[in-house]
């Protein structure tokens, strides 16, 4: 899985009151290798999102018509509370991740994922301070409470906020190599913490 | 200065191909205050503005009308060397860093402070792959070769990408104190790197 390094669509998800540094951390890290990633932001309906600490990105995609996903990123933030019941989004995250060859979250992402199912029997982590209603939203997903980020085949979920940013390194390594990944950070002037399983919030 | 738990605007410069986390880094630690900042993104006209690495924030407000700055942050990225030689952007700068009551920038946005002339005297850093150039662009500027930011009085200048954050956190320090920064950082799930002197890229 994943294997070459031709490029690839990484789809991002927006929904009003995501957490800013949930995306923007992550496509720090992966819009730095155009070679590898065509990044798109994608909404329920094409325009501005705004987030939770304020500024808007745009998704240029809505639900209804964007380009084949082979990465999908799912962010966290505020706005899961009010996005999580609802079906048009949840069907679309079973949907996408269902044809996705990749399916990341950060924080709170980890629960849109896990009420889509797609988590079921799976190992997955979320912020760490919401790891109680994550368990009670999924609970047929094996959480796991130490972890900076947790990589179970095709899901690679991340802890709170910041953690996106080592995760998105971990999976450019993945992809990529050592090499590349340690390129990445040091071109981002970031000391990744690169061991998952090192979680200084647990 | 900066005496006081009064909300302050905090205005973002957004230039074609600025980098991401250069703005995201600091608006995720910032929009997470809001008491204290109430954050408006400027661009030379209002509307979507596209990052380095492709997504796009929103800039609320162009040049000719925003409201008055209290804090004024200039990212860096690869943009900037199509914005140095613009008149437009230059003056925008010089008058807002002038009136502003605490000046940040990220990175190369350094470079755009310097030949605003705003950091003539002053002691700033910058990219740290990009010093050479800093240098050449401002030989008025005292530049720090080491350093993950640099605070000279109102001016607080970050390295490269990622110490956009550290420097934030700084900053959030010094206005709130060292409880607020921290808690700040924790709800991040970020480990601070806060001591502005160390750094490892340099």
């Amino acid at each position: 899985m994943m294997e070459g390094l031709d490029q690839r669509t990484l789809g991002v998800l927006l929904f009003p009151r995501f957490e800013l540094l949930d995306v923007c951390g992550p496509l720090q890290a992966f819009g730095m290798l155009k070679n590898l990633f065509d990044i798109v932001l994608v909404g329920e309906t094409a325009g501005p999102v705004e987030s939770s600490q304020g500024p808007s990105l745009v998704a240029e995609h809505g639900f209804e018509k964007h380009p084949p996903l082979d990465v999908l990123l799912v962010p966290g933030g505020v706005g899961v509370r009010e996005q999580a019941p609802r079906d048009e989004v949840i069907h679309w995250i079973a949907d996408r991740a269902g044809s996705a060859s990749l399916v990341l979250s950060v924080g709170t992402g980890s629960v849109l994922l896990a009420l889509s199912g797609v988590l079921d029997g799976r190992r997955a982590t979320s912020n760490k301070r919401g790891l109680t209603w994550a368990r009670q939203q999924g609970p047929r997903v094996q959480w796991v409470e130490v972890a900076r980020w947790v990589d179970d085949d095709k899901f690679v979920t991340a802890s709170g906020v910041s953690a996106g940013l080592d995760m998105a390194l971990y999976v450019v390594q993945r992809i990529a190599g050592p090499v590349v990944a340690a390129n990445v950070a040091r071109a981002m002037e970031y000391e990744w913490a690169d061991d998952g399983k090192r979680d200084p919030f647990a």
